[in-house]
Parts: C-alpha cells; structure tokens; sequence
C-alpha cells in the first residue's frame, strides 16, 4: 500500500496549449504503476482555465474547493465543491476558475493517457 | 457531460461481510455508462470501518474529511484528508474511522467490479 500527502507531490505547471494558470499533481498514477487509471489533482489560479478541448477518453472530476465552471456543448454550468463531473470521451470540454481562490479538483483518466508509450 | 452534487446521491449501507458503519455512494458508474473505472464515495461513522479483506483489483483513494487509518500488510497507518492511498490488487486492507466524526474518502476502481454481469 502507498499513503502520501498530495501537498507532498510536486505541482506542474501546465503547459498545453490553452492552458493558463493550471498546475497538475499526478497524485496516483505511472510511478505507482497504477494498472487502469491514474489520478491527477488540478488547481486553477483565479482568471486561469483548463484547455477548450475533446480526446480519445473520459474524465471523472471531483471538485475539492473554489468555485469554477464547465464549457460544456450545452453551455456553461456552474461548479462547486463536492460536484462529480462525467465528460464522456470526445465531448469538449473546459474548466474555468469563476471566484477569487483556487478553484481545484481531481480528475481521473484511463492508465493509458500517461503510459510510458503514451508520449 | 453529467454534473450532479455528491449529497444528492443516495447513501447506500454497506452490507458486505465485515463492514460495520459503512455507506457507499455510486457517484459515477453504470448508471453513467463509465468506461473504465468508477467513483465511490464512503463514509464511516465514527466506531465504523470497512472489511478487511482483499480482491483481484486495485483501489484509488482519495480522504475528504474526519480521521482514520488503513490496515496495511505492513501496520496501521493514519490518514487525514487529503491523503491518497494505493492498493495493489490482491493486498489485504482495512479503512477505519479513528475520530469522531464521519470519515469519508473517494474509491475508485475497475468499471468491471460494477458491470451488470459482476453480480
């Protein structure tokens, strides 16, 4: 069994284009050799979002704190702590930080989004 | 995409062998179609704790709240939100509540320990 802290991983910036204010803990995932899904926690900066974007995969999302919100094909929603997100694969899909702390959450993916081969 | 609150999904006891205290709330699964793998949500009230036992698939978790610790192959170990914790398939493994309060933590695993032909 591993146990860590996730103030004990190091935060990321995020790079990807579209991408502004986002850092990224990969929580749980390669280095643990998790099998069939990996677990990243993210924390937007007020201002910052997530990329306007659709992939080959799904998203399962807890909010943690903060307020944001979600650019979802039938507008935008509202999101708050303790909401789960499902963003099925090739949907589009952003989040944005709409207060004035952190807005973070997790959000998990399948194991092959991070392998080795994965680039 | 599906948004919806954590609170407004039923708590369900758990009844498996072992467990004493315990609720589970599907947050994101079957009933979403879930590909991959699925977001529980626990609470343990205080004096509660979950089997100990072990399966043929890994568990993601993540603490949210209260006070508790995991039976571990190697110990008891403490947990406190913000905590995540890996567990390799086929490791033995308890959650419990040490505190108060409620504890309560995320669990992720495999879609397939929830796919309708799972039992």
């Amino acid at each position: 069994m591993i146990i860590k802290s996730s103030d004990a991983v190091p935060a990321k910036p995020v790079t990807m284009a579209g991408a502004n204010r986002v850092t990224m803990r990969m929580l749980l995932g390669p280095l643990e050799q998790c099998p069939t899904f990996a677990m990243r926690k993210f924390t937007v900066e007020p201002g910052g979002f997530t990329p306007h974007h659709h992939h080959d995969y799904e998203h399962e999302v807890l909010i943690l704190s903060g307020r944001g919100e979600a650019l979802t094909p039938d507008g935008t929603k509202p999101l708050k702590p303790g909401d789960v997100v499902y963003v099925p694969a090739n949907e589009m899909h952003q989040f944005r930080n709409s207060g004035a702390v952190n807005f973070e959450f997790i959000c998990l993916v399948p194991a092959r989004v991070h392998a080795p081969c994965a680039g």
